[in-house]
């Protein structure tokens, strides 16, 4: 029984701190992983910007509001729906990703969670698990399922590997050289296909 | 960070086995664990039955696309899925619960497989795992997640004890008695409440 999961920022939606930057006017906010590879350190910096700024949760999800999937994300996702489990894994935050979740038709987020104060104000965030998409893909195999995975960056290259079927997703051309062995896909159509195609082989 | 497990059968749709019986006129296989608790032995009794019918997978489905979800359940689950992750659990089989989950709304479900030859008809089946309920409840919690679950059988009681917070839904009297602790409700309105005040304790 196959199941198929899904990294979601850069394959679904836009990275959400990007354009969150974008949309709010705060460029500073752009600084990523690559900046500062502790993310930790790079989360707690993050929300002392946001509280510099003003920027309660209410706030953050009505500007997140105005960021939409990427185009022809939800129609893929509803067809590939249609004929497979789907599991969209994430290192994003479940309360920033609701708006978006809800453009692309309630598909099941596994992601982390935030801390919020009472007023409003984002205190804390909580990480779900170690390294979680490989572990939630070992942890999905545990009980029966055979996985698919797909995702664009490193983070995502533990799940693709460890799955029975596994595709990078418009990647970075490093990643791709990098890990020639892995299929490598740019357009939805193209990804629908591999992903049905792996489910057929028994 | 919270997640709902849900029963299927007898919670978001009708026991599908007996709606099938009377859709498609063959009450024989009414017949369920009570009368048969070898599970095994009575799917390859019903499978049995559908072959003598000629029923392959494609009649079965046409059947099961005029079975409706209970009175309720998909804005039950519209509903849910705004402010929690889901996943269906159930005993039954993908491919007949296909036509159901279309009209859910593509929830996540996590059930069992058949197997189907080329000319449409059932082979075999394919258990995804042991005691699928509470077994997939406790892999939720490996990777981080605490659990609220629900459902009406004897078979969820596993689920619904090893969960943070668990709820009989249109169980029987006997089950209600036998587990006078475990709260039960018979409206969506009631279980929808008692799911969110779950997840309000932190």
């Amino acid at each position: 029984m196959y199941i198929t999961c899904l990294d979601v920022e850069g394959v679904l939606v836009p990275e959400i701190w990007i354009a969150f930057a974008e949309a709010s006017g705060i460029p500073e906010l752009k600084k990523t992983t690559r900046d500062e590879p502790d993310y930790d350190k790079l989360m707690r910096w993050r929300l002392g910007i946001l509280k510099e700024h003003g920027l309660g949760l209410k706030e953050i999800q009505a500007t997140i509001e105005k960021i939409d999937p990427l185009p022809g994300a939800r129609e893929f996702l509803d067809e590939l729906r249609t004929f497979s489990q789907v599991i969209l894994i994430s290192d994003t935050f479940t309360e920033f990703a609701a708006p978006l979740m809800k453009k692309l038709g309630y598909p099941t987020l596994f992601c982390n969670s935030l801390e919020v104060a009472d007023n409003g104000e984002i205190t804390g965030f909580k990480m779900r698990v170690e390294q979680s998409k490989l572990t939630t893909v070992k942890a999905l195999q545990s009980i029966g399922f055979e996985t698919i995975a797909s995702g664009d960056s490193y983070n995502d290259l533990g799940m693709i590997q460890a799955s029975k079927a596994g595709f990078l997703f418009r990647s970075t051309d490093k990643i791709k050289a990098d890990y020639p062995q892995i299929p490598a896909y740019e357009t939805y159509e193209e990804l629908l296909g591999a992903i049905k195609k792996a489910m057929e082989e028994k």
